[in-house]
């Protein structure tokens, strides 16, 4: 089993904490015990933090919600969502027309913006396809899955236009055992049958930690990248996106990765954390 | 506009012919016109002639029926599947317990046989999945995709056994303008999530041109590969496979490939054909 | 043929250019005709102009030097290199120890700095390899392919450290007719022999756009992406990551794709530039 | 550590045995002691035998000679090799013009034939450069990396033509801690950047076990896949292709899988052997 390092001592050493929100502040069993008197000692301490996630379902102002209802006090502009990178470029790239998306009603609201019609796959057709000027993964809830896959494959062979997945994950964990295929999966095997390159957002992509660097800059623009730690369950988004983008990270047991596996996760993919934590909690 | 060739001065100099199915006797427009005076032709002048066809949505018997349907007399004997190659490997190799599939009960009855449950994922739970021991993608449709992709990815976390997809195609067409995704696109994206190796059967791998050989020769073991041309209508399956195992090939423009598009493709791919026809058609 | 448009009527849109180097500002003839009024221009209508580049061969002031020679005015803070990137991985993630590196001594120079060896994968070996912390695939020239591609895979084996790919071009044109295997496709090799994950640094990475947009709100704070317009001549790197980034993109003819090319590139990769222009060069 | 079976119980119950090479017979100390007692026992108990070898760099002569000179009586026609595959192609396939390759003039030699120049990589020119009808990669050594392997993308990016790899290996082991780069992982760097298919040859495509399973119903047509089992120590060529052909199969750990590592990788493939033995050796 490898060696863990204390979480209060580590924090100590830096201005700024990004969090990882599936498998390091919740997961499937609810809050992870404990994270509430790491928010309070973060606040108590001056210190700055962000949630930072591939989360494209929903929009920061719901994301705080669900964080609320879990008895954690942590407001909308805390959160950084690979959704937000979605409707950045949208909002920069797509002037006109229809965006249709793969996804459920919510996760599309978030994204939609005036002058832009924002549509299910569901609802494109032959009157109004050739107003389709991009598509947007989001979801992998709220549509008919043969009926809309086969769908989305047959509007990107007829319409070269730019093509969104707003969270690149593969799947997300149900439970101890099971696993749901997510957005990402769906989005990669699309794009394998129409052979086009798709907008990939998301960790561990640069443009998620650009963002977020951005947010912190603005409150505060004497921070560098060594004042900043990623805390993540993940090797391959988390911490490689945190390393590459000239972070401190640190690899948690609450999510994705357990005990047992680390060493050998660590060592065939070469992703080395600054730090291994149990988890993200004091004391 | 790249040139062709005369196809009935071709064929004359084989003694065996393999067809692909569908792009070169049929399309979704029915039996590629003329064809019936290929078969008469071959069988005049005493050509041997096989059916090479990823399908594994039916049985030998059945695609012959499809095929008498269209007013062609073509027996199950001439008909070499990837469904044949997924029966035999587990007749081989999967001596008892329960195969999982995805796919029409039609399909799955092609693979039953003595000794072996075969049960659609819909069927696998808690009771009986530690008794699955293989699992087969046949066919893209007969099951509930939001469902049972999930589930299989659930199964194949659970059980590290065989895997075998009959058809590696990823697409196929539905009409001149829109394709439909097959169960190979399917199963490269669970493959992906799951990170295991599956068994692909079907062209362009080898073992389908050696299930052909092998038939031929039964009958005629003094025919060689040189004695073989292979017909098909896709650079990537049918012309690779066939160049690999060392049969001369003839490229077609009743299916996938376009006159307009072929000279872009050979030269991208690499893939070159021994010949260019219009269609596998005399006169 | 594709249409292309008016050059000066559109970048009198923008007020900050970004050009790729080789392709667009030179090739291997030299500088391409009339840059240097190109560049007059800018200066005379108060617009700013970037050089953004995956070269990680030289210095920002020894490409500098190299743009001068041709008869080009442009100085070392003009210049965003994918080298620079690699220098503040380095420079922020590895205190101590070793940095070996593929490349030129003059490559290696670039980002050696206080506190770090730098030294070839050539000077490593069983006396020094415990203190390598980072390897840089910085030039495929500078080091005996065969016996230093060898010892980098058996370095990385042995050592579980950063690997960073400082150029991730696979190949670049020497003439009309030939290319070279650049540093970016040897690093691909080494990665699939070894497994682990590379750091990518280069377009169409984010990073690179992140730096060259940080360094033009240095001095204008004013300036948003949609002043920006990002000028290439690949569609994989140059437009795909401006596009990503969410600048407005232009595809030149001055390099890489040829007018007769663009068409089926563009829609076979799914990259549509916003404009398309013959050369970058006014009048 | 994993449960390993007695090797002699095992054997028993088959008549003939595939045996890999390198990790199975010998490795790079040797032979692995006790080999020449398997043999004995094979002859004395009259089971067929066969080299089942991905090595392209030697004849069947030359290999049998170095298998006599460890003191092993194995005779050329007990040796298939993917280098058997490459010439069997050329036969067919290629009937005049030069073929070039990248290797030893010895592994040439080989394929060397009637009606066909063979000329290393390094001896086409403008002069001769359009009679190459085909390259092919026989070994990494015997030419210089740098200048042949950029010639080569120049020769494959101005000749369309097939290209053979005849080992597909990446990498193959020097001694206990160190690996050398291998012909197919520099024939998969060449494919990136060509963006061509390649014809590969080699384990676990089944081409390979297609040949040896004709050479055995040569001499004795009774035999079965059934009757048939595959040893070899490395499971993505030896046991992914054994069982894929419906062979039975045997992992050993006197090459490339440790016993400390079989496990995970097992789990984590998904390639599971029939059985698990310390050592291809009785007793």
């Amino acid at each position: 089993m490898i060696q863990t390092e204390d979480f209060k001592s580590i924090i100590d050493q830096y201005k700024v904490i990004f969090f990882d929100a599936f498998g390091v502040i919740k997961n499937y069993k609810g809050m992870v015990p404990g994270m509430d008197e790491t928010f309070a000692y973060l606040r108590a301490t001056g210190k700055e933090y962000y949630i930072v996630t591939n989360d494209a379902s929903r929009s920061p102002k719901q994301l705080a919600a669900s964080f609320n209802k879990l008895g954690l006090d942590i407001t909308p502009d805390r959160i950084i969502s690979s959704g937000m990178l979605a409707k950045e470029y949208l909002d920069l790239k797509v002037n006109e027309g229809i965006v249709a998306y793969l996804g459920t009603a919510n996760s599309a609201h978030y994204i939609d913006y005036s002058g832009l019609h924002t549509l299910p796959v569901s609802a494109i057709d032959e009157s109004n396809i050739d107003q389709v000027n991009a598509l947007v993964f989001l979801d992998d809830e709220g549509f008919d899955w043969f009926r809309d896959l086969n769908k989305t494959v047959n509007i990107l062979r007829r319409r070269n236009i730019p093509t969104i997945v707003a969270n690149t994950d593969y799947a997300y964990p149900l439970n101890t055992q099971d696993v749901a295929i997510a957005i990402g999966g769906i989005a990669s095997m699309i794009h394998q049958i129409v052979g086009k390159r798709f907008i990939n957002f998301g960790k561990p992509d640069s443009l998620m930690f650009t963002f977020a660097y951005d947010q912190v800059r603005k409150t505060n623009p004497s921070i560098g990248k060594k004042d900043i730690l990623m805390i993540g369950d993940t090797l391959q988004t988390d911490i490689l996106g945190g390393n590459k983008f000239g972070l401190d990270t640190m690899l948690v047991f609450t999510g994705n990765t357990l005990p047992t596996d680390a060493e050998t996760r660590i060592t065939s993919s070469g992703i080395v954390p600054t730090y291994i934590c149990e988890k993200a909690v004091i004391g």
